[in-house]
């Protein structure tokens, strides 16, 4: 079996602690069995390698997600990323290409589109090993996993089978339906139909006859090369809802969505993270904070308290559904990014009054990892080391830095670092305009070095 | 007249707007006529120079306050600094043989004691200026303001005038009395007792009599050296208890303690200060963010909400007198700092696994103005300047500096630094231990550098 997962976009829901760079899936916030911390992602890949051990996976996501995915997943999986955003059925299809004719899958083995941010119980992973084996046996085109509604909610797609389909183990699909309002959602709980929570399994040949509708090329690298001829269009309405036949797979388990504030802080396994003081009159709250400062919260009841380097949210549970539009006009900078090689913090940004602009970042590389080689035709770079030691070039020529040492770089000096243990250094970004942007990345091969 | 003014120690119950250096007097929350911030202290004396804008003015204050006063006062006052921390009679005693034994105020002279921090109208100065007529007519060796009480507090100490005192502008002190219980405030309020405001009138030779008691010196420098030699003792226990006669003037204009949230956040001219966005349903809340990350905060109701580079406080009003107890096991250094030659914010302060301990400030200089000669024996600093142009001195050699610029002071090695427009400069702190404490000044002479 053949999982692709999807890790969409960011988004504003969980901010301050999702940003522009930083999705909810790798949050790390919910804790693993032996009490460790895990991200969404995390936890789906934990349950899939317990309930589906021959299974690979592979992720569809952007570019911007493959240092999160490689921080926290390692090399486990498969990364495959989308050349510019269009929508799911793009992306899906791209996945599925890869897996076809990249690694060869046969066109009959059966495929799974999931969620990486479903929060369920293990038997969502049995129910999905169900699916697939009703794709080999072909009782439909397509077959989807439908959750049994907890409640006429008007937040989900809702999935109709046939009121003649009788089989317990699966249901012939009648019909799909929008988010409904909730008089109609209780007309569709009647009719016993099913919330969409997104997981669909089909033979790879099926999905891969539509993308050949689009684009018919020889290699993986050709068709990804012409992902801007796929139409901007979602996965249900170009695939499910035009499907010949499809079939849907009760779930009745545990099952939620983690993209909100009031789903998440149920599954949180404490009710304060980070450097917090609860008072002894805190009632159904949670706070969490990111933050190197303290935060003192007392005389509250039934509130979530965020505290990121991107900002601080203080909300009432009944308004967390409506952050989103105050958080949404706010445009700074993500003041905290993981990548490949580490982590950095904006510490300070500061327009000064003269005109100067400087940017002030603590920068930190894992042992053996590096920076690119690249060079900045806007700004001046000064880094003096704080932490470990590792091995700097400018403009070609090697050597040892290490706690304690200052370098500067000015405007236009190509340069890169790796660490050789844990390296840290403070940067100060001085230039006009200061923007991540300004980057010119080039080829270096530290193996070439010899200090 | 003249008025010693107390400014009081640092305190935690407007954690984290005030800190170990910055008192809650110099909190620039409150709104002058023209619409400015000012602070608390900056208030009273604007007030004074309204009312009474014959009388001059002493500070009895720390050293730690000093920058803050020359910053928000300027020099329109005279500060007097305890050279240790005692109790409010030594430092009243202080500043009176200031102003006997070193700027010759006659023996004769009413000098008025206030506190900096009460907030109030107009009206109560003119009761400061009827309180000084009546030393000035002799009625009692201490008169003193009795706040009209607005209730049976249990948080004021008393002043009981006698039964028998009938003079409407004064009345004769019968007794003074602790903070009582309820039971016994509700009986004070009958005897028509006043709250004790601290504001105490006398002649000055009244008070040098009982200076002269404990310490006999010819001049102030040495009546300051032997500081030590008096008494840990409140004003009150010392002279007002002690007093031979003791009048008080009724005061019933508006008074308050701005010395706690509740009462501060009532006289703020807005609810929401800083970067902040109050959604569509908060209620009864002031947000304060003194941070550079935006706040967002809805769905709260009657709660305070204060976030600086020391700490964030969530709050509900009817905790926030309990606050001080979750803040006093809080001992981080303050992260914001105002000083004589300007500010400085702590931007990281981190001890990294290798064992090294990093420290980074952002510094500004105002223009003109130049820090100490100085010397570190455990740590070495990097500065790069983000903004203006300045003089630095390194073990005796000047040079012009500007924005752009990067300089490395090694540990031990001499160095100041003066603004010639705003200078400002990011400083990593690299050592062990890493305290301000690890400084030794010396003399320099800005007036023999010829650039």
């Amino acid at each position: 079996m053949h999982i692709i997962l999807l890790s969409g976009g960011s988004g504003k829901r969980l901010w301050p602690l999702s940003n522009g760079a930083r999705s909810k899936q790798f949050l790390k916030l919910l804790q693993n069995t032996v009490g460790e911390k895990e991200s969404m992602v995390q936890r789906v890949l934990r349950q899939i390698g317990i309930a589906l051990p021959s299974a690979s996976v592979t992720i569809a996501t952007s570019e911007s997600q493959r240092d999160f995915i490689e921080n926290q997943l390692g090399t486990a999986v498969d990364v495959v990323t989308e050349p510019e955003r269009r929508d799911t059925f793009p992306a899906i299809a791209l996945s599925a290409s890869y897996l076809a004719m990249e690694k060869g899958v046969s066109p009959e083995e059966p495929v799974v589109v999931m969620p990486c941010d479903s929060y369920t119980g293990i038997e969502y992973f049995e129910t999905i090993a169900a699916m697939t084996s009703f794709v080999e046996r072909g009782v439909a085109d397509l077959v989807l996993m439908g959750i049994t509604p907890a409640s006429p909610s008007t937040k989900f797609g809702y999935v109709v089978p046939e009121a003649s389909s009788s089989c317990e183990a699966y249901r012939i699909v009648n019909r799909f339906t929008e988010k409904p309002d909730e008089e109609n959602a209780k007309k569709l709980l009647e009719q016993g139909a099913f919330w969409n929570g997104g997981v669909f399994a089909f033979r790879l040949g099926y999905i891969m006859d539509i993308v050949n509708r689009y684009i018919s090329a020889g290699t993986f690298a050709e068709l990804r090369s012409r992902y801007a001829e796929f139409p901007k269009i979602s996965f249900d309405y170009e695939v499910a809802e035009k499907a010949g036949s499809v079939a849907v797979v009760p779930y009745n388990g545990s099952w939620k969505d983690l993209g909100t504030w009031n789903t998440l802080v149920e599954e949180l396994p404490v009710s304060a993270m980070g450097k917090v003081t609860l008072g002894s009159n805190v009632k159904e709250t949670t706070v969490i904070n990111e933050l190197n400062i303290p935060l003192v919260c007392d005389g509250v009841d039934n509130l979530i308290v965020a505290a990121s380097h991107d900002g601080i949210l203080i909300c009432g549970k009944d308004s967390a559904e409506q952050i989103k539009r105050y958080v949404d006009p706010l445009d700074s900078r993500p003041m905290f990014e993981e990548r490949r090689w580490g982590i950095y913090r904006v510490l300070d940004d500061t327009y000064h009054a003269d005109g100067s602009h400087s940017l002030t970042k603590s920068i930190t590389l894992n042992p053996g990892k590096s920076i690119s080689y690249q060079r900045h035709n806007h700004r001046s770079e000064v880094w003096t080391f704080v932490e470990g030691e590792g091995v700097l070039v400018i403009n070609g020529e090697p050597r040892n830095v290490k706690v304690g040492e200052t370098v500067a770089i000015p405007v236009g000096h190509l340069h890169t670092l790796k660490a050789t243990t844990t390296l840290t250094f403070i940067e100060v970004q001085l230039g006009n305009p200061l923007v991540e942007e300004d980057i010119e990345r080039f080829e270096w091969n530290w193996n070439s070095i010899d200090l």
